[in-house]
């Protein structure tokens, strides 16, 4: 197992907004724990119950802090079900939320090839409310338990059985078809910025070194370059963004208004008719 | 009186948005006047001059932290006319705010039967901007007044008189009507769930240990479960949520959406005609 | 040169919004560099790209931190162009951002008459991320220099030549015009008042002890008052706001949407014809 020594740092995620009690609920229950935790907001603003969405903020964010971090992630639209919740230890950090996939992208991030992650399950300790509610484990189970990994009060192997954890909510895998190699939008940022499932590996892997075009539904292609200033103003691009993925932009402007694509919409990587080797 | 006891954190709730300065300007303040204080976002997205939402996003979420906490609460249409600003002390917390009923719902979640609240209207003391704005007292007099308490630099009763506060900006009570108890849709959440004036105690006192239903404006009704998953998928629930109050959900859906029901919207109460004992 | 002596204490600003993982990247990069550092959100909704409001809302926060504080402000229309990023050190306070007129209003403000700011150019140092994406320059480079700065471990000068700062994005200076001032709406806040760019300066400087109004574009007059509650509920007004500028404003209800004005729009200022000296 990896250690995880706790930092007194806390992460929070969530989807649900600032304009409710609900994330305030959390961070009171978990300073009134331990009134020295250092409490970080990621962002409350993952679209309701948006698996994916969540998925890559976290994945985006959580690796970029120390060994000894605890994410609390709360994206939950099975609370009141059996979705069991979880800690995941991966890298030296510590995850605290639904096994629903949310943490799946994040924790891969944290974890080589040589070690896995290994998750508990939530099932009993002191720190928990004494009578959970049904409807808010964020703030009666999750918050509770990041604050006492956190303060060094409980150890992960401390909150039940080891288990293995969910998988990610799927992302289709890029396939090659007839000489193209198919892509979907994964997610819409909120610049309009389109984000696919194809990852620089991907693209190597299947094209080498030959140049590619990104292939619209409508006919058009766009040129892969490497950033916003290689092509004119209102201009749409493809480039290899800064977690590795292929992403569809306008600059100065929205890709998801202009091209008229947006989660779930499907294009086709080719070899460059022009530049062809 | 309430013992204040300051533990050094702050709670920060408004309908400032983050487009703008208004918040960082408050903390800024009140950093200057003591750069250890911990401030902890409630969140800010409250709906502009929303007093009734910012009051359940203050009792969600206040009562939750450790006692010796200060709460800087701003929602303020009435700011530049003569409306108090107040420092209330309530279960060991204290509370900054203008006197216009909005952080009535959280003081009362923290006061006992025995021990009421305790209020002061803020006359003036050392820490207030020397010529306080007319439109911005966030800044200019709550701010400077919950940093100054937080630091310990001056105890509650050093800002000014002792006055009544104000009451909660009025949800109508429920009403027993004809064999039915009328029940109002107070407040609906980031993800459609519609939530009623009706509280447990309500239910309990006028239903007793018969089984309850919820009548729509329509005619339909809604069966009272514990949690989301006692219906199917998109079905539509009535249920006790995590604050204790009856609330309209609709599983894996917005019951705004669904049911058509909005702030103000009426349903009724009644007794499980199927099941009556 | 001012003197900057590091507090601990970061504020962040984006239009990076709390939805995607950007936010939350740059603070785990900055942990990781000093896991002490006191993060405080100045806020992430500025609107995509909207160099005029960031601007504003650096100048209405970061001026009231105490001296000392780094200001990491990321609204970056020009990321992956040739751009310079800076460091500028201004009345005790650093600020961390792309060279793009982003902070000048907040640095003006800062600045007294007899001592300018002063800005160096981010070339290189230790910090830095070994290869900074094109796309990110905000977790790369901005983020990374923040930190360093705020933990003692890089002085301003320790990032690159000293260069001078762009302007800001430009307001149009109020100017008078066949005896009127004409002014111009340069932004729409939450509650849709309307800022001008006129300030308490300018009106002094073009109308002396003369009692003004403000001429709308259809015809009609508001009075200048001192604040809301001069006039009725749902009437117009105009007065001199918490940053003395002009705003026009509806009490209990919205300008924008009520004197159909918007971010552009021109207003006039005229001598009171009724109380004409």
């Amino acid at each position: 197992m990896h250690a995880f020594e706790p930092n007194g740092l806390v992460t929070l995620t969530s989807d649900f907004g600032t304009s409710d009690g609900y994330v305030g609920a959390m961070k009171g229950v978990m300073l009134s724990i331990s009134a020295n935790l250092r409490l970080h907001d990621v962002g409350h603003e993952v679209p309701p119950q948006d698996l994916v969405r969540g998925a890559a903020t976290l994945a985006a964010a959580c690796p970029r802090f120390p060994s000894g971090t605890v994410h609390l992630a709360v994206v939950d639209p099975g609370v009141g079900t059996t979705r069991a919740a979880i800690v995941v230890v991966a890298g030296g950090h510590a995850f605290v939320a639904p096994d629903n996939g949310l943490v799946h992208d994040a924790v891969s991030a944290l974890t080589g090839d040589e070690q896995g992650p290994t998750a508990f399950r939530i099932e009993g300790h002191p720190y928990l409310a004494p009578s959970p509610s049904r409807t808010f484990h964020g703030r009666d189970v999750f918050a509770p338990t990041a604050a006492a990994l956190a303060a060094g009060l409980l150890p992960p192997d401390g909150v039940g059985a080891r288990i293995a954890m969910a998988i990610s909510p799927a992302s289709p895998e890029p396939a090659p078809v007839g000489g193209r190699l198919g892509a979907t939008i994964v997610r819409e940022d909120r610049f309009g910025n389109l984000v696919t499932n194809v990852t620089s590996w991907h693209l190597t892997a299947w094209a080498g070194e030959r140049p590619v075009v990104v292939r619209l539904p409508e006919g058009g292609v766009l040129p892969l370059v490497r950033t916003f200033s290689d092509v004119g103003h209102g201009e749409a691009l493809a480039f290899i963004n800064s977690d590795g993925r292929l992403e569809l932009a306008v600059r100065d402007g929205s890709a998801g208004t202009r091209l008229g694509l947006t989660r779930g919409s499907r294009v086709a990587i080719e070899v460059d008719p022009v530049r062809r080797l």
